[in-house]
């Protein structure tokens, strides 16, 4: 049997980042695997000296060194985590002491501000973008592109609708989306009620065998799901984007993260906070 | 007028993690403002160069050394950033050559590989878990009461269906929503529906006022949006909760993404991914 050596993801908060950063970190590390496991809120010393406790128990059952990112804030709970028996990976620590030297100010090592905008404000500009998107998901209304941010356009099942959830929960962006159906792609002109917002479109296509297995997922052996259709639509589609200059990106290959930061980037969008 | 310093975060995939430590480090310095900039996707030797060459004008007209926090995985992209004009905080470089020394393996460093599970089945799992919270917004099927991982509780407006769809993007986890109705509200018992699966249960709560203001947004002068009856609803649901023995916790000074992982650290569910 293999050791496995765990990997724990300690946080002040969430855990989001320090997870994320700790993965990052370890997928370099191709042929180990790694016990994971994220800690959050980990905020007084006593909580720390638990978790600590807790590694020092699987260190000796492991019988190897755990590994142990972590980003937490005030230096006497980071202290409490270091252990002789974890080998500390500090995202926070290691930093904050050169950007004291370079900005010449000494760091507050207060938790959890958020830059700029208090969590009400953010709170609301996100659930004002959520709502926004679930308002119209069956069918579009006029005076939501008229208020949206970006019009995300696409056949059925191009991912459209978690790509403007994403956007909106992550982003603050208000995306509506308008799903374009075989009347729209019949004709080689944009949907009318697209054409007074062309600068707000964004295309979404997929590779055709991808939206095959998608749409036989939801409707098996139908004309909808059928290889053909599939590729008739995202073709049609595509030089729709194409006649009239709309960006477009594939969603294959590409998580959403990646679908939602590259419409932000592209399209020069402005996030709410 | 006061310098306001640059800060880039420079990423060759989506930048949320670059930028989200990199703001972290930075609202540990209270009184100083930042210009923040994120540039994704920064994949090859010549994308590095272009952004060194806009930072390194950005110096000059600052007047100030612009931080650059970054994440890159490839050493000659990661090479290419460092030009004397800015202060690099490099969150990879930095970490990886200890992870070698402690795990006695070279790292592989190549990018953009998730662990365990391919782009698409996560992707799979993702719209699954959002089909899934989208699918029932307008009142619960008790087949979704079946399927979930979760169900959350609450009162109208206090944070249900923002935490589902958080879950389903960022976790993949099946959260079911259940609003409280002022009826469920005048009986002490649970809701019937909700009986058989008290071990799936998890409570929203919110304060009162904050309650108000939500509602008052959507429904001014209403019963609905009404102080008392705010703080009659509220009242209800917490001592259900109580009575019953269902976890809860107030969202009312919590982020999305802080409620949804105490969710998950409190009711010990799985991640997807």
């Amino acid at each position: 049997m293999p050791h496995r050596r765990s990997a724990f993801f300690i946080s002040d908060r969430t855990g989001i980042t320090a997870e994320s950063l700790g993965n990052t970190l370890l997928t370099q590390f191709d042929g180990l695997e790694f016990k994971r496991e994220t800690v959050p809120f980990v905020d007084t010393v006593e909580k720390a000296r638990e978790v600590a406790d807790r590694i020092c128990e699987r260190a000796d059952s492991d019988h190897l060194r755990p590994l142990v990112f972590t980003s937490i804030v005030n230096p006497e709970v980071r202290q409490a985590l270091k252990v002789d028996c974890v080998k500390i990976v500090d995202f926070f620590e290691t930093f904050i002491g050169e950007l004291e030297d370079e900005l010449g100010v000494k760091a507050t090592e207060t938790l959890g501000k958020a830059h700029g905008m208090n969590s009400e404000e953010k709170y609301d500009y996100r659930i004002e973008a959520v709502n926004f998107s679930l308002n119209h998901d069956d069918g579009v209304k006029l005076k939501d592109l008229d208020e949206a941010d970006v019009i995300l356009v696409g056949v059925s099942r191009s991912g459209k609708t978690p790509t403007c959830l994403y956007l909106a929960l992550q982003y603050g962006i208000k995306a509506a989306n308008y799903p374009l159906t075989p009347e729209d792609l019949d004709s080689p002109s944009l949907p009318k009620m697209l054409q007074p917002y062309r600068n707000k479109l964004f295309g979404l296509t997929i590779d055709p065998s991808r939206l095959h297995n998608i749409r036989t997922e939801r409707r098996p052996d139908s004309k909808y799901a059928s290889m053909d259709n599939c590729r008739f639509e995202v073709n049609e589609a595509e030089s729709m984007f194409r006649q009239h200059g709309v960006s477009f990106i594939s969603t294959t290959h590409k998580s959403i993260e990646e679908i939602a930061s590259t419409i932000i980037h592209k399209a020069n969008l402005t996030r709410r906070f």
